[in-house]
């Protein structure tokens, strides 16, 4: 490279350094410390790395049932030290000099997935499985529970906020919303006059229920062990809902189909069981479509499904459909905000944790930590 | 109805019977005689029953893998004194009055599948799932090891063979070639470029390979138990054979892969172990196409498979390809006749059982019964 | 074929048509008298022709633009003495003995389209291409402005009602709601966050734009030269509606687009200018599908499209979506009921098609014709 | 930005560079100098200019149809002093800090479309739109006909070349193969059994013609006016060749296919005479994939297409495709080799073009260019 395209190059990335004071140099940011513990610590702010990164300032983030099986120990990848988070809004505080996007003042909406959008997996729509990305925030790198975060691969992986959103709303897209739609209603197929049934009324299960109306099926059932989740789903669109701590819900499901079962199967739990209900409940001809994310195996049963001409889908959220999602909030077809229920500043996020932590007791859905 | 229209419908039925002597009332038929049992026996002819039927006259039929289990017991819905077999060409002999497509003396693909071809499931191509149809010849209605056979909803059902076509060659599109072809290839989206893996080189495995071959696909690796049977495979075009003997089907298939295993992972045996391997096998963003006759469930391994994005599918063959596949053969796309071992005339249908029964030892693929 | 069995499909068509009281021999019916001509007659009642047949007695009918195209002599294949019409609900009064699906006294749809259901073409899904029926009704057989008419396949052709549902509305899925969904909205792949023009506000428009909903697209800008039309198209949903009187049509959807052009233009008008227009609607990558029956040639801008990735299609209705679209309708995600504003008795079927013929004074859109 | 983080983003730069002796600054390159005029000039050798770029030394390239329009004088984007050529291979001699899967010495594909694999075009596979590139070299920036070219976006326009495979052959994936599969074979839907009519058979038409075949179509009907060009189309594959010269090509195109037409008519000449020829060609169902590259528009026909049910497509290449070109390539599935019919060194490249700008007398198909 000649010595004036270098300092080109220089020039491109310290002029994006420039304005940023010597003094900011620390920040707060929620941290790892090892099952069972978390704590709000002072860190250096991230810098650039690499020349497709950006530094963002955090506005609003939440937690993730990710982020509590991490704090469980769950998630061994995870090591003492790392700030949580993978979700969020906030605004660019500077790019790397391969950034052809996004500018420092810029206000984005982070994805929980980081992915380079040219390796073979990329380019196949599976972000996910990025050879250079994937889940990295709050995983294999820092994450969002913090003031500042450094995303990688930004023009694949941030997003511009419409002028006039409710930011708040949109933090719902960084990962519940692409992952209920894709893993569960554009992997599940769903089409108009369908029939549908959701297994997990929780958030993810919730965001299935809003992105599935998209397309516009005539029945959505919605199951799940607490009533207060399935009065969430009633008022969200389902149009029947099941408490299937009876043991009946695939009878159930039957009764309100015509006997036939459902189009789409859509498991939002992660356990042996559920997925299993999913086996009783599809029709031939229809799909399961796999959100959970499982521990374990479970039973398939192809002693009768090998020959229900049916299919099965499992994957990670590849959050390729979020420009679609930001058109549809845009277009109020989607409304994110009611998944929101509780809000806290940064200094409090034990208690955010907290609440989140006892769903069943607070009826909380998701939370908002304010940055 | 007026009695003008009456008459005239009356008249087209009896101007297709009218040139059947009256003695030709009976003929000989293989009969499911109770598990164990079968025997060559005189049966009545069969006539037509509904509009949409025909009588064909066979004139060349097969034995199933699915014959051996009727006979073993395993499929209680077939009674005793059952005619067997549901493959088969021949010449038509009477039409029912609905029939629009064929007459006396045109001859004949009998199709595995009867179809009314305008049900809920024939609409969406599941003619598998027919509600007035389905799997009928030599299940729950007399079959084609016989003289003659009634076959329903012909219109759907039956095929015209081409002028100059070798009609033992067509006898492999009754079903195995449409199965390997449909529940295989087709619901393996088996591409151009793509790795593909196929457990079980029997002869739908075998099927299978011929069909992938239509994409063409970088690699084929076959995988068997049998010698053999894997010799068959790299005749009929494998790139790649593995005796899975050893335990290290999986460890070789990623090797041949690049590490990453299979774009498309054909499971053609029917048992928990094979459809476990295919679960090793398949890369992400893969498929896992199950064509095997399962009699008991698996393990479904969803604590590694749930981020891996796949798809699982299942299926009974519903020979929507068949018109597809007949046009393959006479373009010369697809030579069937390779998968033919073996040849019997119907007075020694026992010799052929008993040669295709112990495949492993006579070496037999498909054998053909001469009526 | 045996005598029991030919008596046996004897008495199935005669069980049938015992009930006919001997009398009811004539009926009233609106007949096309050649170019500019019709007239409420008493023709014959028609009868069962073939064992597929359904004859029904009509409870609804509607007067389509195609009929109005035949009136003015536009359709040569219709010739004098044809009864009209191809829209409509009734009851079953008899049929042939190869209805599976239906027998006297079910409530049914019928399909513009007949369609035997076997055919390379219907297997394939293009029921109006079907090698044995297609378009017959009003055209090339008797059609449904009558008190009675003749169903060629009725297994493909007619539909059941749901019990509860609103028949006078259901007389939209005959013809207009598929036509306007299948090659329209499904040819035009609207997705959920996309943008849609259509051009051409008349009923067949307004189908589409009912239908388009299914699928929660962000835009659906309304195009017209008639107010009324256009205010018709903003109470069914249009997001935009823009009078293209001033010839700025093209720049103003251009500006509602952020200057891409719409991912989907639907030409509902049957011009050269309309379909021209939609050229310069599409933005990169969109598709351009054709309702409009033309008459003549359009200018296709090869110039500036061969290298904008775009789809134009075309098609007649095949109606199979008709399944669809009943769900859709029973499951109140589709109201047909405002496309239809005059009602009229048969008696007075000259008053309807006066009002339909003069849309733009009596701002008719569908009118019902009572039997 | 920190200052070691400046430091480190300038190391790498430099690092890359660092091996480039200060005398190689000068090179051989073919020179557009306006309509009618090129020469072979010494020129600066490209330096990097953006992150993503790389600088790649030429091994060989090629000249496209379009280079020859772009001398007449056809397209006015390319101003005079631009280097011409689009396609080649070579070695990374320099690679910008964000690019991360090459490196110098890696031996490369150069794509025709340069994409940033971010936008929102590129995101949906449609690189020939990408916001931040599309067709750059031999365009709007320099291009390959020379010892030396920049590429932009590396990691998603370069392409590893496998170990042992004929960097000449490839050459051909740069942009006729990627051209003819993608906007004729994929666009077309080019499915086992079917027939398929190809309008054109230089170099473009013949890469649709070696790339359908991956698909087993029954039929591919090859139609020329020059005798030479047909006899190749044979030798690659053609079922049928048709010298159209007689006006009698529809004629005999429906002949061939049962009165039918074909499923796929591809366009791959760029006058509104062949077009037309594809509207008569087409089947009900089919599909007209237009390839050529058209100076004027073409008449429509609507009034018989309306009901026709066909689709036509458009596009530029977009180069998605050679990943599984590579493969295809790599398993001996294609060889691109035959479409290399002369080679010449760079100090040559005036009869290169000279013998291809003649391919009616020198029965040039592709001429290589060694550098």
């Amino acid at each position: 490279m000649s010595v004036q395209a270098e300092s080109d190059l220089l020039e491109q990335v310290t002029s994006h350094a420039a304005s940023k004071p010597v003094h900011e140099t620390a920040m707060k940011a929620v941290v790892y410390a090892g099952p069972g513990k978390k704590s709000l610590e002072m860190r250096p702010k991230p810098q650039l790395q690499s020349p497709g990164d950006a530094v963002v300032r955090m506005v609003k983030t939440t937690i993730c049932g990710t982020d509590l099986h991490i704090l469980k120990g769950d998630v061994p990848m995870v090591g003492s030290g790392r700030i949580l988070g993978h979700e969020g809004t906030g605004v660019i505080e500077s790019v790397g000099p391969a950034v052809l996007n996004f500018k420092p003042g810029d206000r984005v909406l982070i994805s929980c997935i980081s992915a380079d959008g040219t390796c073979e997996y990329c380019r196949r729509g599976m972000y996910s499985h990025c050879l250079n990305g994937g889940w990295l925030l709050g995983n294999t790198i820092d994450g969002c529970q913090a003031e500042y975060v450094r995303a990688p691969h930004a023009d694949s992986s941030l997003y511009h906020i419409p002028p006039g959103a409710d930011e708040e709303a949109l933090v719902m897209l960084s990962d519940i919303l692409p992952t209920g739609f894709e893993c569960g209603v554009l992997n599940g197929k769903v089409q108009p006059g369908a029939t549908v049934a959701i297994v997990g009324s929780g958030p993810i299960g919730l965001a299935a229920l809003l992105t599935a109306q998209f397309y516009s099926p005539a029945q959505i059932i919605m199951i799940d062990l607490d009533d207060n989740r399935l009065e969430y789903a009633r008022r969200f669109g389902a149009t029947s809902i099941i408490n299937s701590s009876d043991g009946n819900a695939a009878k159930t499901v039957k009764a309100l189909t015509g006997g036939r079962g459902v189009d789409t199967a859509i498991e939002a739990v992660g356990v042996p069981s559920t997925f299993e209900l999913c086996e009783q409940l599809v029709a031939p001809g229809g799909i399961i479509a796999n959100i959970g994310v499982h521990g374990s195996k479970a039973d398939l049963h192809l002693e009768t499904l090998w020959s229900a001409n049916i299919a099965i889908t499992t994957g990670l959220v590849d959050t390729i459909s979020t420009p679609m999602l930001l058109k549809l909030v845009e277009a109020q077809k989607l409304d994110p905000k009611p998944l929101i229920t509780h809000r806290f500043p940064l200094d409090q996020a034990d208690e955010a944790y907290d609440v989140f932590s006892r769903a069943a007791d607070t009826k909380a859905l998701k939370v908002i930590i304010e940055i």
